[in-house]
């Protein structure tokens, strides 16, 4: 584990990240000591650091720490993953931020098992509250998510849908959700809360790039009911969905040019 | 500083507390040794620990413990805070959390200095996500409340008024609200965002037992233009309004007997 450049596993009490949830975070795939998705992971970190006020980070030198890392290691073949959190440190008084050098933590992880034909998806009862400051970013405020998670696996599945305080579907717990209707794809608006997931912006660029209509929407979880397929995306990958609320889905019908893609660039 | 009974002042990086903001907090007054609203604290924190599922606290080793710190600290003498911060420790995977002990940590702050004779409160732009499955405790997830005290400190205020994302009011960023309008006591309804004071459920207390009507209301700020006072509470006492909205504000209409009562508390 790196912070700030250096060998360690804690941070101080007073750090921000701990007393506020004061930062953000990344979690990035790397396969063969490379990260495809690198560049989009820093334009969410840095569209993060802005609206948090935090200082912009140097991905140069967040990617050298993550070979370094990985080196380290011995974990420069295969696929891993990288998380980096970023905090505000102990830079301020009370709730009031001060400027100053953030806190940078870098450490690597195993890569998760993974359903390989399709995951059952739970329509959890945990709610995301609506209209947050920060729609769309990777924070360190992730208790509703805790939460979602603990109803989740204790109904028996891995992996739910969640809906905004309205009612509007979201996201899934760790991943965004895009489902198939006559020809068009479609996934949730994430004007008003969830994370805007750094695979999501390209399964929406390589659906464009073959032609195919991608809408967001602001929809309820009925509309699923007559969806053609369902599929979950995040940096780690697409998992088709094959149960939801008791309908059985097509795992085989998520778009295959999308499917290849996405295998291509995490291979 | 103790993290669970021993001194130290770090916590691991992996401890849910810093991963997601997995955990509570209360920030206690402690007037010579004593801390007049510790039943409050305990039960919010009792709440917050059934809402989350984190395993329920010993509030007699708390106790315990805060007047360990005090004693080291040569404070059992005057004022002082005491922040008690209360996490899932590492107990989880991922989103999911896994049964386990608490990470347990106190330390002693000074008291803060206060506007005497009554604060400037902004209207904030910054607003609260509502429909929160955590509205009401006082849990580590306060990124909302980092950036309102980056708005407040911005346009040199020290105080600000915080609506939903509906625009109806819940609090002020470090304390919650209360006005007087025709001998009636109003403060904004918490379901479903926003902290509940422990303060705030004294001063309701007192109310009520002075004979004074109190009604917990979703409004927007428009309604103070016709208030006859406005104040402030937290755990550390009240505090008048002097001027909202341009507004000049009476600071002494704040009702005298609520005063003098919260005064006799913290004395």
């Amino acid at each position: 584990m790196l912070i700030n450049g250096q060998c360690g596993d804690s941070i101080a009490v007073l750090d921000r990240g701990l007393q506020y949830g004061d930062g953000l975070f990344e979690t990035i795939a790397f396969i063969h000591g490379n990260a495809p998705l690198w560049d989009r992971h820093m334009a969410r970190l840095s569209a993060g650091c802005m609206a948090l006020a935090l200082p912009q980070q140097d991905a140069l030198r967040l990617a050298h720490e993550a070979r370094q890392l990985l080196q380290s290691d011995d974990a420069l073949f295969g696929r891993h993953v990288v998380k980096i959190i970023i905090t505000r440190g102990e830079h301020g008084s009370a709730y009031f931020p001060r400027e100053g050098e953030a806190t940078r933590i870098l450490y690597r992880r195993d890569w998760p098992q993974r359903a390989q034909r399709g995951i059952d998806l739970l329509r959890c009862q945990t709610r995301l509250a609506t209209g947050s400051p920060f729609a769309g970013l990777k924070t360190l405020n992730r208790l509703e998510q805790v939460i979602a998670a603990a109803e989740i696996k204790k109904a028996g599945f891995q992996e739910g849908l969640l809906c905004d305080a309205d009612g509007f579907m979201v996201e899934a717990l760790m991943s965004n959700l895009f489902w198939l209707k006559q020809g068009v794809l479609y996934t949730p608006l994430l004007d008003r809360c969830g994370v805007s997931g750094v695979m999501r912006a390209e399964v929406i660029g390589q659906a464009e790039h073959f032609g195919m209509r991608v809408r967001k929407v602001r929809k309820t979880p009925e509309v699923l009911m007559s969806a053609q397929a369902m599929f979950l995306s995040n940096a780690l990958g697409l998992t088709a969905v094959r149960e939801f609320s008791g309908r059985r889905m097509d795992v085989d019908a998520v778009p295959l040019k999308i499917r290849n893609a996405i295998q291509q660039l995490l291979s």
